[in-house]
């Protein structure tokens, strides 16, 4: 290794570090941190992000950075090392302080007041609030510099590479083909509940999804298991994953499938090598991807026929007082009921992306000027009409219920969708590798998709770009007809919607 | 507030701001930490240590620490802050980076040999590990400087002020008499301990602890209570104070005096002003009055028979199996059972100062050079013959049974002597501004109790010494005479050892 590569992980190494101490203290600070401890956490918060942005931004780090770009004879490895420690210096470096800071502090009251708002069901409470949010994010986007569309810095800030002109063909794609599907389901009979619509103690369901966590191959020696108000994953480092749930006794399908989707992004972390925990290029390599591992297992094996097949009787077992005399094609069934409504964290499969779209247009509107925000709960209601023929009764069930915007995540949204796209693509990749994956799942082996999920994403882990994992693992580009097809297919043999249906998607 | 001590308190934040991150870090290693995270979480640790010792010992914190100390009309307050963060300066400053790094590698492969070492019981194993870190912090003290004995160099890190000489003579003021009592209780019969040697359900003892610790008056909107191998108080801000306890079904009194001794250095951290967090003025003043606070909860407070009387018929009514049929008194001698034995940790409140006596001698004698470390275990064997009448039959419970000189603890036993002293002369204090206090305590009314505490030691914080602390809470110097008085009365009576025995010293 060069000298001014080993310099310059000498520099990195302080500040990846600290990414990990910053996550860890996320993660107590919604898991176990007493109320009271909130104000002294925010100031330590605010310290570590002040330190790791000087330690990042230093002319000392822009020096060493040069100098080992500009080094002979890079190895393929330092080459990505070097990629993901400019992008990071560079996030960091073009925005002056005083607009971080000035932010911070914005979305700090955003996020008061949109807790107040959402209670309260006034939106204009929020507005001024949104307006400012807005204005920042558009400001700190000019900083960052963007080739296109204003929208694209941020989008790049979650999904480096990905442009807003993509994003916005994909959900073209998408929507036409979508709305249809939601049109024909809604005029079939809906599949019973009753299943899950029981009481289930929270002990039961606790040791459950631990039981189904341990099933996919996730490693409690490398990691725990907390309950939280909302589920999240926080990957420390590889060997250090903490995933969350919430267990309420009157909907289990929260809890299991909450459980699966962290799971999903929490082997993804501890797939990560070891010997890169505390460098640029452990971890995730972006959202969308991270998204795409948690939704295949959320869905693409949580919600499939052959995974219950293997788990359903020992869900039986863990609730026999509500399970006896249900089989396993009941629960399956249940489990994939879907049904246009109001809340996005609430939807399925088939209509969740149709929540996704609209608010990508709506915020990339509210960025580029082309929506007022005092326009927003208007243009939400108007979309949500007709994207899911769902009439919003009011603006806490609507444009005040998400999170993101009181909290600047601004081109976030999107990678939502990336991530179900990237999962149905690499489903189709897996199915050809592992022909015989529905028997596999049917006998609880997960161990083989894991594998291939481990050789095909996992171990790259940062090293490569979303775009270098998309064409080596999707063999291509993204592409929304794979997705399109996992639901045609799946929903139409459910929901008997001839002729789309075909009689091999799910075994009998 | 002058514009240099402003200057200086920018940045004092983030250092101590980070010291509370640290504390965190700390507690959930120990506490919640996936086995496997514990390479990457030292790596982390390392790196929060590099970052507040480059802050700290940076010549621009030099240049703002001299430039307030220079200014004008500073407030008393502001005087106290600046000898704090003259005092952490000059600790990190003084000592080059080399030897702080040679040393923290050397205790960290001495920690190791050392836990082999007390499996093994092979002293041998752990000599070199031994010598090295007393050769380092040797070397240490002499970077740190000092004006009598070299020792005094490493107990001012955890007692400020503190000297050799002022050490060694309370221990010659109280090894006479300590020995002469514990001769005399040996001549007397033993009490029962029937009632604590029980299976007591580890879920009751975390019950009746958490009602122990409310009862004292812990704020569990600002603190928690959970479970690690060995119980401790991490303290990251007033608002955030963690106590941890063990809990082993075979010995109740284990999690019970656990709790309350956590409990009491929790309450002094809680106590400590919250406008204060974050900053030097914040937390315990030092180990000795950190300790006072614990012991005096512990022993004067937990130990006594008012205590008891309040609160027996709930540990009563916790463990009816076990309990009925046994009376508060049976409780409270079994509690205050005096045996001169092997174990530091496990000792009693008459014998443990005989442990920390020995430790003090020994670990000053391998700093200056009058003991060779590989005499240490015969050293230790004479002197637990000679103070506690007791034989070392191996290492493994002799010299080899703690922690501290692997980790390069020297200097910290004599705190937890100076614990107990501080405590009791507080106690006189307290009974002379509470002449009810035993009433009280049997009624379970501990707030005037807290309160005192609060007014006389909590609320000053690390904003006075604890030279200050005992002079102003005490009414005098450190003294070892209120201690002997306190355990030849309680003791006396307990073990009808005339005329000592003062008939009103343990409420009837």
């Amino acid at each position: 290794m060069s000298e001014a590569m080993h310099a310059l992980k000498e520099l990195c190494r302080p500040i990846w570090n600290l990414h990990g101490v910053r996550s860890l203290l996320g993660w107590d600070q919604q898991v176990l941190m007493p109320p009271r401890g909130s104000g002294p956490r925010a100031q330590q918060m605010a310290t570590l992000e002040h330190v790791i942005h000087d330690l990042i931004a230093s002319p000392r780090f822009a020096d060493a950075l040069y100098a080992a770009e500009s080094a002979p004879a890079l190895s393929d490895l330092d080459q990505r090392y070097l990629r993901r420690a400019r992008r990071e210096h560079d996030l960091a470096a073009k925005v002056p302080s005083r607009l971080v800071e000035e932010r911070a502090r914005a979305t700090s009251l955003a996020f008061e007041a949109w807790v107040h708002a959402r209670k309260e069901d006034d939106f204009g409470h929020f507005l001024p609030h949104l307006k400012e949010v807005f204005r920042l994010t558009r400001e700190l986007a000019e900083h960052r510099g963007f080739k296109g569309h204003v929208y694209d810095a941020m989008i790049d800030e979650y999904e480096p590479g990905m442009t807003t002109t993509q994003v916005q063909s994909l959900f073209e794609g998408l929507l036409p083909s979508l709305t249809e599907l939601v049109r024909r389901i809604a005029e079939q009979p809906a599949p019973s509940r009753r299943i899950v619509e029981q009481s289930f103690p929270e002990e039961g369901q606790k040791q459950f999804v631990r039981y189904l966590l341990e099933q996919i191959g996730f490693d409690f020696e490398a990691g725990r298991l907390d309950k939280s108000a909302h589920p999240f994953c926080s990957g420390s480092t590889s060997r250090d994953v903490r995933l969350t749930d919430r267990f309420d006794p009157r909907l289990v399908t929260m809890a299991i499938f909450g459980g699966l989707h962290e799971g999903g992004h929490g082997l993804y972390e501890q797939g990560s090598p070891s010997e890169w925990d505390g460098t640029p290029l452990g971890g995730g390599t972006s959202l969308g991807v991270h998204e795409s591992q948690s939704r295949l297992w959320e869905n693409l094996v949580g919600r499939s026929q052959p995974f219950w097949q293997a788990h359903f009787p020992r869900m039986r077992a863990t609730f026999p007082h509500q399970l006896s005399g249900y089989t396993t094609e009941d629960f399956y069934r249940a489990v994939n009921y879907v049904k246009p409504d109001l809340i996005r964290v609430e939807a399925d499969e088939v209509t969740y992306t149709l929540h996704i779209a609209l608010r990508f247009e709506l915020e990339r509107g509210m960025l580029d000027g082309t929506l007022d925000p005092a326009d927003l709960p208007d243009a939400w209601n108007q979309k949500m009409k007709s994207y899911l023929g769902v009439d919003v009764p009011s603006n806490r069930v609507g444009c005040l219920q998400d999170i993101h915007w009181s909290d600047g995540l601004i081109g976030y949204f999107p990678t939502y969708s990336l991530g179900n796209l990237i999962a149905s693509q690499l489903w189709v990749q897996i199915r050809k590798a592992l022909p015989d994956l529905d028997g596999m799942l049917a006998q609880g082996r997960c161990a083989p998709l894991l594998e291939w999920l481990r050789t095909h994403i996992h171990q790259h882990a940062s090293s490569l770009s979303s775009a270098e994992v998309i064409a080596s693992a999707c063999g291509g580009e993204l592409s929304s007809q794979p997705f399109l097809d996992y639901l045609w297919d799946k929903y139409g043999t459910l929901y008997g919607l001839t002729p789309t249906a075909k009689e091999n998607s799910v075994p009998k």
